[in-house]
């Protein structure tokens, strides 16, 4: 089984959607994160729900957490505030750095190999170094889906079931 | 909202259950990771899926992808074997640490706070301290459920609708 083979749809945003939208996002479908693209398409970051948490609640509360009890809750518009007008390039923690990319010929050990390096929860799967007509090659990557380290576990468990016949 | 309220049930195990039995648990149910309770009960750690890859993946395939390409998947029974007579617990990261616990009482926005500090994916709750007839205070934790980033985040987001009238 190859990483083309493995690969799954997963929820995207681009570094210019709009923070609220992808909050809601993430909330509505219960996700533990999107995958935030770059203008041009390529993988650029993990956003985990957690760090949209972070956005939200005021640095005064991070601070001092006492204080999270006497803000009323009934004026969580206040903590959308926090959110609006801004882009998900903006919600980014500093220190984000893009998922790891496997090949779409990657074999499933290679993923896995890929993913315990960087204890990323998924992997990306894209083509890389797509070559124009003219032989130059442009450094675009077109993305077939992620490959979550459940649905790693579950082939490389499986795969010690009955033999592969292929 | 209270943390009581938020809490949902969550997939655990022991420290000391079958590692095979867990990571077959997270595949199958496509789980990102299991609570993990020590002896008595407590939360211990979150053991991430993304861990458990990197339990099944020989050490010298992960410090050289190379040799991932030429280790033949039929014998994913040999990756398997990592796992055979292991604990939970020996599968833990070296550096894993206890999760964030809310009490039951505390509102959206301190679980959100305490979330934020830790960049939990989610945060358990559980009654603590409770005490014994005689008056003593045992330090036993009754484990309630969890709360992740986007359950906690839909609560957040969710409040800034329609007031809330109770």
């Amino acid at each position: 089984m190859r990483a083309r083979d493995l690969a799954v749809e997963y929820e995207t945003v681009s570094v210019d959607s709009d923070a609220m939208e992808a909050a809601r996002l993430m909330a509505e479908h219960r996700l533990p994160g999107l995958l935030v693209l770059d203008e041009r398409g390529e993988p650029k970051a993990i956003l985990p729900a957690s760090q949209m948490v972070k956005v939200l609640v005021p640095a005064y509360v991070i601070e001092d957490p006492t204080l999270a009890a006497v803000v009323d809750e009934k004026h969580a518009d206040r903590l959308c505030a926090a959110l609006a007008g801004r882009r998900v390039g903006d919600c980014l923690p500093g220190k984000a750095e893009p998922p790891p990319v496997a090949d779409p010929d990657d074999t499933a050990l290679e993923v896995a190999a890929l993913m315990a390096r960087v204890r990323s929860p998924l992997v990306a799967v894209a083509e890389r170094n797509i070559t124009e007509p003219g032989g130059r090659e442009k450094s675009r990557t077109r993305l077939l889906g992620v490959i979550t380290a459940s649905h790693l576990l579950h082939e490389l468990l499986g795969a010690a079931g009955p033999p592969d016949t292929t």
